[in-house]
């Protein structure tokens, strides 16, 4: 390939694999979570994944979509399925013990699947918090870890605060920058709140490149500005985004900064690959992690911890606004959205379930 | 006083108690580091500060405005003295263990001086760092810690990672909300770096009250979107955006989430006060405060931590910019200010001096 598929390679593979938002349009099939779990399960073992790891990555799939995370549950699904095909996920591989050093850890994802690797950091930080009260798992060699925010859902229901994130691909102009040099590196905080939980899952930049194809086909401007035109103009028009490849950090400068940082950390701590190396790539694989658990049942406050968050949130929900709008905590739409394509099925691009039905022996 | 007096006497303690940059403007004198550490040393003692508090104390103003965050270091002196003569901040009150939890403790502040308290939370947490791997002091009923940056930087020249946050009053709407129900919350990230560090010292707000205060006296424009008219439209009108009082949260609906989780997490790890309980006081105290210290020197890379970061830092660096712009990652400023600062005199406030000038025996 000449430099200019190269690059052209890596921006689909920006577009494609580092985007957050629903991308729903067209021709739409309802499709119930059984079948949507099974259709997985049933690819997943038809490329070799064995029976458990295969039930465990097609419930992780499953559930984005039921909570509506489509661009990384059944959106997603079928470039996971080729990046095994392709040999870029090792599907056999399982994470290892680098270093114990007390409470915190280091692990080797081994090149392994992002979903699952991600599921057994997370699952070892909440035991090594169990243990010493907190815990860290830092993750290298792993690959993309799909929605982070399952993570902290998983952490929460258990009762433990997680917080983590991921590095990726370099996706972002560091702030006054033109060339993508940061990655968009999402931070999951999580934190259990009745028999629930309150999940933020933000990437640190404004809007997902899948958001802004969305509003750029149906010919809308973003609501925010949400980056720069090719003459570094701030603006609110995605395709205009889109050209210049200059999305915009979240807080402006602000975003850019905790962008590096949370790359510096996954680097440091994991000892795995910065963003500047995974960017050094055809593809986003070789990531690192860094998964944060806290155990809340010690606390002292223990049984007065649910009346602690009530008092936050009922006083946050009685924020004035303009109109009859509503303000909600980060999660609360999940769990709208979950209810609802629980009872109604799952809403799938026409196109996307064919081509997955395809992967089905 | 009637409820418009109270709402001033808020908003004006809102404006002088919540903002992070520079208020420099009139003239200046220009004071050395061992003139203001001896000056707020006096001051202090005067008051009854035993020595090796208004030492360390001292010394957290001192530094603060030799790194040129003079909101936070010589202009806050004044208010801080008032603070602890009202008897708002019980100057000998000293931190307590509340519980201890293996590597998570909670602390009491006692509503002791805000910097003592920090100082004393972040060595706390580098020790339970040492002992664990990584430790996590949650500090309920403390004041304000001026400059989050501060603990980041002193951490970071004992070699360990720093994450830490804090709450305050509320001073920031809820996205799509009019009313202040959110505080601003500074989230600091350091990692020691060389014989330095990187220090990300954000708050959750776009703009400080000082740097909009600051612009708008300049008659200037802010330079990016930072809030909105009292008609509801975003504005890069400093004025505008002070008679509104809606600031902008960074990454809009995101920094305002993450402001609301940093918040739980302060109150539920701390089991001290809520932002929205601490707007029910007439001034801002007892505030809680999270302190997470990771050990570096137990990795297995630790001989190559400094490599990791090198290139990282170097990639950043060869971002392409517009002219000839440079990108500098976070605190690579302040070093430039403290190398000025220590060589040439701290910048302040003529009237400001005078005032602190008063206060010595």
């Amino acid at each position: 390939m000449n430099q200019k598929a190269v690059m052209h390679t890596e921006w689909l593979n920006k577009k494609y694999f580092s985007d957050g938002e629903a991308r729903i349009g067209g021709q739409v099939v309802m499709i119930s979570q059984d079948e949507m779990q099974q259709t997985f399960f049933s690819v997943l073992s038809h490329i070799g994944i064995t029976e458990e790891k295969a039930r465990a990555c097609a419930a992780v799939f499953t559930t984005n979509s039921v909570d509506g995370v489509y661009t990384h549950g059944v959106n997603r699904f079928p470039v996971f399925v080729q990046y095994v095909q392709e040999g870029l996920v090792d599907k056999d591989a399982e994470p290892a013990l680098n270093t114990a050093m007390g409470s915190l850890e280091q692990w080797n994802g081994n090149g392994g699947p992002g979903p699952l690797n991600a599921l057994a950091a997370t699952d070892r930080a909440v035991h090594l918090a169990q243990q010493y009260g907190m815990g860290c798992v830092a993750l290298a060699n792993t690959n993309h870890w799909m929605r982070g925010g399952y993570y902290g859902w998983r952490a929460a229901e258990k009762g433990y605060v997680l917080i983590a994130w991921t590095n990726t691909i370099a996706n972002m102009p560091a702030w006054g920058a033109i060339d993508s040099r940061l990655g968009n590196n999402p931070l999951v905080i999580a934190v259990p709140y009745r028999d629930e939980a309150i999940v933020l899952d933000m990437a640190m930049s404004q809007y997902s490149f899948g958001a802004m194809e969305q509003a750029a086909a149906k010919g809308e401007a973003l609501h925010m500005a949400g980056g720069f035109d090719k003459e570094g103009n701030v603006t609110h028009d995605p395709a205009a985004i889109l050209a210049s490849e200059r999305p915009m950090p979240v807080g402006y400068w602000k975003g850019a900064g905790l962008s590096l940082l949370l790359d510096v950390l996954a680097a440091v701590l994991s000892g795995g690959l910065a963003t500047y190396q995974i960017s050094q790539q055809q593809k986003e694989h070789s990531v690192s992690q860094v998964f944060v658990c806290i155990d809340l049942s010690r606390l002292p406050q223990q049984s007065t911890i649910t009346q602690i968050i009530d008092g936050i949130v009922n006083d946050y929900h009685h924020s004035q606004t303009e109109g009859d709008k509503t303000v909600r905590y980060p999660g609360e739409g999940v769990l709208q959205r979950r209810k609802e394509n629980l009872q109604k099925g799952i809403p799938v691009l026409a196109t996307v379930w064919e081509q997955i039905l395809k992967l089905k022996p």
